[in-house]
């Protein structure tokens, strides 16, 4: 059961695809980077939109433009395979762009998993790659359970700290069920995004819930300035009483699956968030399991499981229970329907100042006949 | 830096291992385990004990009686390998106690490890088999990352449910760091276990944190009798409002890694805790990863985050910041100054009905010297 999500004409637009590519493409041209390095982090931003995570989509182009025009990311090259042993196989991403980086060790793995039952892939040397279930989608796409993890710039306070030294660290798991359904989990190890809590307090909210983040000393808020002026993020589950030290726990376990494993910056050495004083030398982990080397019939199970725990009776009828994935299955899908990515007019702003400072000639949206917003 | 725990002698006894060991093994005996399963099982109760989780040790030994008396656990037999391809394995616990079923596994899994960089072995027909951390300290006493996972009973509502229909599946992860130290992560994936509720209201609380648990209808309560009348825990995070999806997420993904993947029940077709109507058919996963194959001085590097970790300023200088494993280790620490485990004396009720209920001589207490506590 999807709750559909509806298109406000008032505050959103709609722009094609084809649009939104060649609008990110030009800019990436701009600063230099080769086009099949370009393409493969635009149809990244792109998936993401698509998927209603626009806090890594269009959105952050300005990030990966400002690392490549200052050279703090490679342009050119390709990852090399430093160790191959079985299932494992250990890689230098050059410090190329994230996405080329993950996409080369994500195929690594799927082809390590049609061998040998499982591939687990650990790269350093890396950049910020997206959302990470893109590469979880990529296992999925071959039939198989695809995981990817990274490290990321500290924005997290451990449990009972005044310092903000873990990352976000995100944990994605993609599964495949019957008929194209999945499990499709992709969140970060903080209790939200740090966009979420910018998001709240543009609209004006002077309160945000408990567990979310603290100020700039570590200590619990619920004022959504204090977290944005030099605060932070909570660990999911938020202080130590409800939990967030197994957030913390989480948080640190990624940590110990990319950087430890990979040997690239682990930490609080990992360079501030949007600096370019130095490369970001994340380290990044990418696993796929071939279900079929264990019970047969493994996404008929998988289905049922989904549809059970769909069906669960709600508490308020108009919420109904979802799965990891069906938010954004709902947002896919009134994409679909407007045949484009719906974005908040309130966005563009950030968009529009890019393309001013590239000079590059910014994307049109779609005209949205009356009739088509009937039909849906 | 670790929170050193004091022995509280009003309260409190100390139990020699061997007592324990003798005693739990007389309790199997006479529902008629084999001495090699009893071994097995006793080995993770009392592991657990000294470790601090006392909700899963000798506390919990009535269950894996009541299940060998009924014939709901096999008394003997092996584990036999369904498939073996590479990395992985799927295997038949054929209804062992879950100790037996995980320690095959996971010595399975640490030698295709050896072999091919990552072992990868998923059960079904298997029973509860105590705290997960110690099938990936079995991986971690070989220089290896372990990784155990298992679904388990329902306990625990869907986000926006009124139904538990969910287990509170763990999630462990153990890593070797330097000098015998390591990352330590074994964690149930809702926000705490019911044990620690019922703790909180036999002390008497009239109120729990926020995001613990459940009425029997689903709506987050602080009131700690009605999570034990019927309601549930949530999941790690609690409400929606504070990340509970995402735990709500990680349960599943450990159920899709489990029952999914092993073909075991899973969900909600899992008997209810304490029934022995049916056989548990409970489905487990099992990781042990070589981080040799990956960048060299994994456990320099581990170390060096642990210790920048633990010497983070903290918010209040009488609670140092800590990560997972410490305070098992101060548990620890403690157990090994005193010569036994310590239990408290409100414990014993539970152990002595058993003991009785058998026919069983109840273990005795060391007797504890005031010289003794001086030096602790």
């Amino acid at each position: 059961m999807i709750i559909k999500k509806t298109f406000d004409e008032s505050q959103e637009i709609v722009v094609s695809k084809k649009e939104l590519r060649l609008f990110a493409l030009n800019c990436l041209e701009k600063v230099g980077c080769s086009l099949a390095h370009a393409q493969q982090l635009v149809d990244i931003l792109i998936c993401s939109d698509y998927r209603g995570h626009y806090s890594h989509g269009l959105n952050r182009l300005h990030v990966y433009v400002n690392d490549l025009a200052t050279n703090c990311t490679a342009k050119e090259g390709e990852p090399i395979i430093l160790k191959d042993k079985g299932s494992t196989a250990w890689v230098d991403g050059h410090n190329l762009l994230g996405p080329v980086v993950g996409n080369f060790c994500m195929k690594l793995a799927v082809e390590k998993a049609r061998k040998n039952g499982i591939g687990w892939v650990v790269a350093k040397n890396s950049n910020h790659f997206g959302i990470a279930g893109w590469y979880a989608q990529i296992a999925l796409q071959h039939g198989l359970v695809g995981m990817a993890f990274t490290n990321t710039s500290p924005c997290v306070f451990a449990t009972n700290s005044t310092e903000k030294t873990l990352g976000s660290n995100p944990i994605s798991c993609a599964a495949p069920a019957l008929n194209g359904d999945s499990f499709f989990l992709d969140m970060a190890s903080s209790t939200v995004a740090f966009g979420k809590i910018e998001v709240m307090e543009q609209r004006g909210a002077k309160r945000i819930p408990r567990g979310w983040g603290t100020d700039a000393f570590g200590i619990e808020t619920q004022d959504p300035r204090e977290v944005l002026n030099g605060g932070g993020l909570q660990p999911l589950g938020g202080s130590e009483a409800t939990g967030g030290y197994k957030g913390m726990g989480l948080c640190m376990m990624v940590e110990v699956l990319c950087g430890i494993m990979g040997g690239s910056s682990f930490g609080k050495s990992i360079r501030k968030w949007q600096t370019t004083d130095e490369s970001a030398n994340l380290g990044q982990c990418f696993v796929a399991i071939d279900p079929d080397c264990f019970a047969p019939q493994f996404s008929d199970r998988l289905s049922s499981f989904l549809a059970e725990t769909r069906e669960l009776n709600p508490v308020d009828p108009s919420y109904p229970v979802q799965v990891a994935g069906d938010p954004e299955r709902a947002h896919m899908y009134m994409c679909d329907e407007l045949d484009g990515i719906v974005y908040k007019k309130s966005q563009l702003t950030h968009i529009e100042k890019l393309a001013n400072d590239l000079g590059v000639q910014m994307f049109k949206a779609k005209e949205i006949s009356t009739t088509n917003l009937e039909d849906d």
